[in-house]
């Protein structure tokens, strides 16, 4: 790495951080500038723009999100271990940032607002729902999971509740949340086995 | 109500609207002022300040959201009637506002900023969790929900999925977000039926 991508580097990881705290609206390239001591000239060489800024901090929050959640837990093994590695190691991925979630807080921003960042931003959710959806699927395949069971809602139901345990855990700082979120995620598997019985 | 009182409902209903869209933080005095077009100093002789702005626009969304929610709800029969009218009105209720929830906006800027707008808006959290248990212990002793249910965690399933929900539908917006969230519904209920055998 030469010195000025490790510059870019160490300035997109403190904006990520920035981001999860204060949202993508809070990453000023004049904040950015006072919180990591550099000009504002400076950072403007680095990123042209707020929303070329807004884009990069993104990227750079998936990049991390492979690396800390997806990557690892596609080494666990096919089918079912593989679904709790990624949904385990999500869970984990709220206590990442020092303000939780990026996507859930950028998702709050821009959900309103069209734009390269929204479609950056809907890119990443499509592309981690298809990520529970595929390893579902495998789960199926290995006999882990139902025949008729229906992936994608089930992929909708793992991302529902994820989402949900984030606003549990760092709003409401309900002491119970862990206990309920793996009872809630314990009993998708219990539904999704090849096991059960028919009703 | 007199002459002052509706001015300030009037202008109450442009700030949660707002708020809806750009979060608690995009609703300076100043923003408002201009949205509604009265002066900033007229504005301040509502509000004292920003921090009781916010407290202010939470209190008046909770009002609305008890009008167009919990209120109906509650009328529907005691049971499994009654949490089912609780949760449809709680999704309609993503589009009552021009942004979306407002407290799932708000939920997301408030998780790490301590004070007098983030205690309220966990009082209004906490109070609808307390709805859906309570709507939901009701469906037990009505003898529609089995009598070894966790009402609690019922509360906080229904709870997520609908916080996911309005991610799926507003975000990413899935043509089958609405398919996707009333079939996981369908399965909490399902679970949650007294008729449920033993498996």
């Amino acid at each position: 790495m030469s010195k000025g991508e490790s510059t870019r580097a160490a300035l997109l990881d403190a904006a990520v951080n920035l981001a999860s705290q204060e949202g993508l609206g809070g990453v000023t390239i004049g904040r950015l500038a006072e919180k990591v001591g550099m000009s504002k000239s400076g950072l403007f060489a680095h990123f042209s723009s707020k929303a070329n800024l807004e884009v990069e901090i993104l990227a750079s929050a998936v990049a991390r999100f492979v690396e800390v959640v997806v990557s690892p837990a596609l080494k666990a093994k096919r089918g079912e271990p593989r679904v709790v590695a990624l949904f385990q190691r999500w869970l984990a991925w709220g206590n990442e940032l020092t303000g939780g979630c990026i996507f859930v807080a950028a998702s709050v921003e821009l959900d309103d607002r069209e734009g390269e960042a929204r479609d950056a931003l809907v890119r990443t959710q499509r592309d981690w729902l298809e990520t529970l959806t595929t390893a579902s699927r495998s789960a199926v395949s290995e006999g882990h999971f139902r025949k008729d069971l229906d992936v994608e809602q089930l992929a909708h139901d793992i991302y529902c509740l994820g989402l949900g345990h984030f606003h549990v855990s760092r709003l409401l700082r309900d002491p119970q949340a862990d206990k309920r979120v793996q009872s809630a995620f314990e009993r998708l598997l219990h539904d999704a086995r090849a096991h059960r019985r028919k009703e």
